[in-house]
């Protein structure tokens, strides 16, 4: 198979993290016989500095005509103090999400047996979870009509039938091929963009007769997930309840560090690590690259490449096991490795 | 002191732990010398049974004139399957809010030695942690203007100046009687509404220069309670994200049914606790009263009843260390107490 994939290295450890996950992927196409083509891009505070735009037209066209797009992280401490700044990598973000027609976010929560220790979750409590949050990533708040002045403000939380329904189709299929039981998150108790959802959700229903559906309300999913984990399946919800329930979900697992995400949607597919630019971390070689390295695994899952998925999965166990770790998940007593080391690390073994 | 209090027991298990509370008070009135006068009202599902509306004007006008609401729960699973329909027991507890004018929801985490173990987090994690969340509860997306059909349906989270100095006025306030160390909760990086706060947050910070202010968006707040829940002290945010971080953080400190709340305003204040109606437990004995009389505490407190506040957490210390406990908190092999026993126990250690 031939992939051509945008590369957007963006900020922070971004720059550091994105070889290891190309050497990965090269590896993977040398054994396997696969050709991996990469053109990079400019994002991010990066794309601010050289062209004034966190996310330039010409970044657009590359994503646009490539069939995945590998992208590392965006955020600068340099915008972070002023967010009614006009300009910040984060527009960026939320312009590439718009321009891409990125409407579903999937991101696993699993955790690793030899970082159960790291969850702030009871071990009894986190072992075994193993379920996918969906989080609508293209409307609501994010995008609804905004205004500010002195005296008030105002955001619109508004879903358009259409909007429900790709993500809700994604969510249902996505439990179809897992254990099929879906969560659909809302506040209806409260908001009519809620109640839409959950008319939708259940008018939809008939059409996955093997799925069991629940509803249930974000501030009680909050608290679910960390008491009852295994509880669930497959979480559906929309942008903004995603957001702060997709944090929530990542910390629990201990291993911030080793969570892939994917956006998929209209147009070209992406994939990227769940946690952010650690600017603090960039240029130190310190970063754990294999959240990065296993959202290139669900790259190559999501086009069909089952096999060559599982051989990075597997190769990144495998350096957990042997202790080639990044210094905060390193057990005690031992050497830690750098960005780089692990990264070839994982390529060799593959 | 003489107290004239609204007693609004609700539905479930309302009815069972109100009289512990108020079996409490009387204990505190006889040894203190003060005089609380009682004067129930409907509210909830059994207000909807009796008079076909969930915060009846009567009910209302008995809260008015009285010092204080003693409020315990409302909910029933008849109205749960269908969040459309108009009369429910959320909607009377939405105009409660509203019509008392109650801004801001205090909610303080704290944990008991003897029950951390009950808490998903790691003992390590939690032990210490002593914060107060401050939830504005009458603005935001709750009461903007909604619109649904068929095809679209939008919220709007609509904030005035006016609304978000005053619930930050209760929050700096909180900083100065505590450790001086405010977190502002926001999404200033996506809402304009956020913007706003923030703005105004950063305006009146010369006011209260002993207060060490810092600013944190929603996501990362749902994950920092979670890892270092040491870190916080008084938290503010918005309705809608207080409704999901209060939820998050009463399930951390792994004894619900002990956290107490109260609601302050441009009237009468409220107490109740953080806990539901749990209707499967209704009529059972089983349900534990502490965060109901712990409710009366605070409300005791809030008057400048120090020393009778504390005469009632001292009893309630002594309930659990003394094993005078519901099932689910009750140690192993030791029988469990029900409701009326506990509350009981409770006023005559006073
Ligand atoms: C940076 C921010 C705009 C973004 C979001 O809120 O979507 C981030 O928190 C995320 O979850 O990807
Ligand atoms: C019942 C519901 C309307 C209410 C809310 O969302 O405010 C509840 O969750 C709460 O937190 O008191």
């Amino acid at each position: 198979m031939k992939l051509n994939i945008a590369v957007l290295a963006g900020d922070g450890i971004g720059p550091e993290i994105m070889p290891q996950a190309i050497g990965v992927l090269n590896a993977v196409g040398k054994k396997f016989n696969h050709e991996f083509v990469y053109k990079e891009a400019l994002c991010g505070a990066h794309a601010i500095d050289e062209v004034g735009d966190p996310f330039p037209e010409e970044t657009f066209k590359v994503c646009m005509d490539a069939d995945a797009v590998l992208f590392a992280a965006v955020g600068d401490p340099r915008f972070d103090n002023d967010p009614t700044l006009k300009v910040r990598p984060e527009t960026g973000l939320l312009a590439m999400r718009k321009q891409l027609g990125l409407f579903a976010n999937v991101r696993p929560v699993a955790t690793f047996d030899c970082l159960l220790h790291k969850s702030p979750l009871k071990e009894e409590i986190i072992k075994g979870a193993d379920f996918v949050v969906i989080r609508e990533l293209t409307g609501g708040m994010y995008f609804g009509e905004k205004y500010q002045d002195n005296d008030k403000a105002y955001d619109t939380d508004i879903y358009h039938r259409h909007e429900i329904e790709r993500i809700l189709k994604v969510a249902f299929e996505f439990a179809m091929n897992r254990n099929k039981h879906l969560t659909v998150v809302d506040k209806a108790n409260v908001l009519a963009s809620s109640r839409l959802w959950r008319q939708i959700a259940q008018e939809m229903e008939p059409q996955y007769p093997e799925v069991s559906v629940d509803y249930m309300f974000i501030d009680n999913a909050s608290m679910r997930v960390l008491t009852e984990p295994r509880f669930f399946d497959v979480i559906v919800t929309e942008n903004t309840f995603g957001d702060i329930l997709t944090d929530e979900t990542s910390a629990i697992t201990g291993s911030m560090g080793l969570q892939p995400s994917s956006s998929l949607g209209e147009h070209t597919p992406l994939f990227e690590p769940v946690h952010g630019s650690w600017p603090q971390a960039a240029g130190k070689n310190i970063a754990n690259p294999m959240a990065m390295i296993l959202s290139a695994a669900m790259m190559l899952e999501h086009f069909g490449l089952k096999e060559e998925g599982a051989a990075i999965r597997k190769a990144c166990d495998d350096a957990l096991e042997n202790n080639i770790r990044t210094p905060e998940i390193q057990v005690e007593g031992v050497r830690s490795y750098g960005t780089k080391e692990i990264g070839e690390w994982i390529a060799n073994r593959i």
